[in-house]
């Protein structure tokens, strides 16, 4: 595998897994005040069009990548208007 | 311009500024207790090596939008280690 797939693979993994310890801290804590509703709707709009993005040039890594990360964000922001 | 690329930069544009929000919240109200820190050093780990990506692919596009967003998500980490 080249050295810039690998890299690129690492990193939208990140990007991607990085959002589970912050739904994991308002699950837990049932408290999301300072989380900004208008950031994760922001957020959310332009992982939504990465993803057709993605889809529309059938790249499974920016579809994967930004597939999980909008499910882990929606479910954020899920969590933030019930504990708001 | 063709609509891939449109596509592309709307979605990069909305995923760099939707930290803005976040950023300014934080600056307010001195509160950063519900943000996971964890979550910010991943996804800022993630941005980093987007940008690494993009320099290494000469892509505009990417490096401006992980540069950006590596800047203001740089700057919520030192707000939420500041106001913990």
């Amino acid at each position: 595998m080249k050295f810039i797939t690998l890299l690129g693979l690492i990193a939208g993994t990140l990007t991607t897994i990085a959002f589970i310890p912050q739904l994991v801290k308002v699950w837990r804590s049932k408290s999301a005040k300072d989380i900004s509703l208008n950031t994760l709707v922001i957020f959310n709009t332009g992982v939504l069009l990465w993803l057709i993005y993605g889809i529309y040039l059938q790249a499974v890594p920016i579809i994967a990548a930004n597939g999980l990360t909008l499910i882990f964000n929606s479910i954020i922001v899920w969590l933030k208007i019930r504990y708001e």
